[in-house]
């Protein structure tokens, strides 16, 4: 072997397991992981990495698995500064005597900027490289991710009312036109357009959604079927369900992810099927806020891509997307009265690839492959309370959590090392966490 | 003051928060927990506690909240050996081509030794200070409980055919009156009688197990209404649901413990009420096996004492009561329909108090107070990604994981410090569970 056959990496990345997520149920043994510059060079087995590779940096991960960083399609980051604020309580009054009061009070730039940079930190501690976010101020969760390297899809907020960040649908739209032009093509952020609800935006300001979505590409985030109330009501109301509402003003679509989806039937199944709608799954948030069951099996048959979410610290109260996989394969089951239902390696592609496939991007996310990008978490097996070890993918999914997480890279640049994080100040950031706890916890008693 | 207006003490330990369970729905702060043997001689301010008592160990637990130890209710704890060997089957299949052979081919009592000892120990690392084991050779698992200063109520089996650990219904009872006479009395061991289930189980050892309890005190503890098939069946054999009949075979009572009850009518509630029996609540593994949903909140506003148990690490798949509680407190919302159902500090009172009273035992343990014995635990709220704390509550059951238990203490005898077990010797179980897992392993491929 001459020196020309050997070829330059970054990183060279030793992994005991890799789970490639493509093709599906499949765990790698004693693979390597060739980095360079901001995508996978190569994926080859340890002795092959010896003989065609020199690595710049090599890390062992003897007792690790491997896999793409997880992607967390829906969430309201800046809401971890009110995590077990309020607890227990019926939705309205959740809502109207803690949540919205709070909010009032509370929403700033500033907020934003602390509440935001608290979620990033836990997670990446956790393991995702991706989010995604709706709430206000937009264009400072999208510098903030940027700045810190880490991907998200931002939503600017659309409502019918005003909030901190706007008088109305009017400007809305504006700010948000300006904000999808600003961020566009940029590789850590993916502007979109965040209609909160069927039941706060009018029809007028969704099919404008809808022409500014197809006008730039951007995708279109909308809770939708999250509670019983909201269908009855619709129904009551319209005499028409949510879904078909959607459909007939062409909400419905390829370049949309509906969040929650619960309260179900065929017809609702049907239309997301045939308009190539994403799915957003957010199971700890629809237990915990009584909301109902999302029946995710049989989205899944039906060829409906569903992705998962942990929704806001508010109503969770982590952001630890390990945890929301061990609960969402353990509920499916229950739902659809089969042990079989989202099998582990199933629920670690809602959390991946098709995450990445919401977003529109599983070209270049969600799996582990050469020449994709580098987005890439380590996950150490090695603590004595997750022995013994028979199939890494059922203890990511069933006896893991976040805190085992050992590595990160987005881009190939790395978030986490060793369990801490690289390009976050936590101590400073505790701090300004605490500052805004006071001030809460004054208004709350008040 | 005057020396003779000091009391002494063993340990005090100064606790941020303090979360007693008795009174309900209560966190004190800045108080001191005195330790004199194994019982808790007082708690008072930690001003107070200046004036009043000089210990002879101080812990300072600046972050923490402090609480009475978790008891874990239902478990099969050597089965931790078979943690994520199968999961995402169908019931039957789980149990026929994967548990049932690989018990056939490992269950010996070495394999109960090894595999009840890794439970014990990640039960202790994760907050459990009491917990309840069915399965097989209830010796040595009664021998290891006691040896490592643990608390264990252990059920020897009862069924109709032959095991590991004996030929049939005749020689379980006579080896379990043994062995219930040699633990009698016991401060660490509570033995009791575990009949499986109403299926694998006739009523002549059903009644003969009524009257061994009756005679010796020690508590019956079975799984009952487990899944669909069970109360379907057995309507359909003998036109009785499972719970009439036990309650004809005088099994149902207030010594008698019932694990699992999915299924539930208002003649179940009303049978358990009257008699009272209580249900052990199994969510994750009802969940994961898709075996039903528990309305716990129905039985709980029926007056009926409910308790929490993991279950085995094979249908679960770890033994951290926190993370139990969790699933336990989210579900119950959602089967509810009510957010406001099982709070934080109810979910709480499920793994401590009305674990004792389903013991017999809430006169000395499930909660904090003076006389009490000392089984007291502490878990570290001081991690960034558990802040805000505005209620520690809420943080333990929805935010927190076992792993942030820092101290643990069993009748005043430290278990865990700063995270780390101080009774079990972690390197060389894990040696002896890597050789059960290579062995394991093999036989499940071949």
């Amino acid at each position: 072997m001459t020196a020309d056959t050997i070829t330059a990496a970054d990183i060279r990345i030793n992994a005991r397991w890799l789970i490639p997520i493509e093709p599906a149920d499949v765990v790698l043994e004693h693979q390597a992981v060739l980095v360079q510059g901001d995508r996978i060079a190569a994926i080859v087995s340890q002795d092959e990495a010896d003989a065609r590779f020199r690595a710049k940096e090599v890390i062992d991960l003897p007792s690790h698995v491997v896999l793409p960083g997880l992607i967390n399609m829906h969430g309201h980051a800046a809401m971890s500064l009110f995590r077990g604020m309020a607890d227990d309580l019926p939705l309205m009054t959740w809502l109207n005597d803690h949540i919205w009061p709070a909010e009032g009070a509370f929403v700033s730039e500033a907020f934003i900027a602390d509440g935001t940079q608290l979620a990033m930190a836990e997670m990446l501690r956790t393991g995702t490289t991706t989010f995604s976010d709706m709430y206000f101020f937009p264009e400072i969760v999208a510098q903030l991710a940027h700045d810190a390297g880490m991907r998200a899809q931002v939503c600017f907020p659309l409502l019918d009312f005003p909030t901190p960040w706007g008088s109305g649908p009017e400007e809305y739209l504006s700010k948000g036109e300006a904000f999808i032009k600003q961020w566009q093509n940029n590789a850590f952020i993916m502007p979109a357009i965040g209609p909160h609800a069927p039941y706060t935006v009018s029809d007028e300001p969704l099919s404008k959604a809808v022409a500014l979505s197809q006008a730039t590409g951007a995708p279109i985030q909308i809770h939708l079927h999250e509670t019983a109330f909201e269908v009855a009501d619709a129904l009551e109301k319209s005499g028409k369900r949510p879904t078909e509402r959607l459909a007939e003003l062409k909400v419905l679509g390829a370049n949309t992810q509906c969040v929650h989806m619960t309260q179900i039937d065929e017809s609702d199944v049907a239309l997301l099927k045939s308009t190539g709608t994403h799915v957003i799954h957010c199971p700890e948030s629809n237990l915990k806020l009584a909301s109902g069951l999302s029946p995710v099996q049989t989205f899944r048959k039906a060829g409906v891509n569903v992705a998962i979410g942990t929704d806001g610290a508010a109503s969770n109260n982590d952001l630890d997307l390990f945890g929301e996989l061990n609960t969402a394969a353990m509920l499916a089951k229950v739902v659809a009265d089969d042990a079989s239902a989202l099998s582990a390696h199933e629920a670690l592609a809602m959390a991946t690839i098709q995450g990445a496939k919401a977003l529109g991007r599983d070209h270049e996310l969600g799996s582990l492959a050469a020449g994709k990008l580098a987005d890439i978490i380590a996950v150490d097996l090695g603590d004595p309370f997750l022995q013994p070890v028979y199939d890494p993918a059922s203890h990511l999914v069933y006896s893991n959590h976040g805190r085992q997480v050992s590595h990160s890279w987005i881009n190939g640049v790395p978030q986490v090392q060793e369990g801490k994080l690289t390009r976050i100040d936590v101590p400073d950031l505790m701090l300004r966490v605490q500052g805004w706890a006071d001030r809460i916890r004054e208004q709350q008693t008040s």
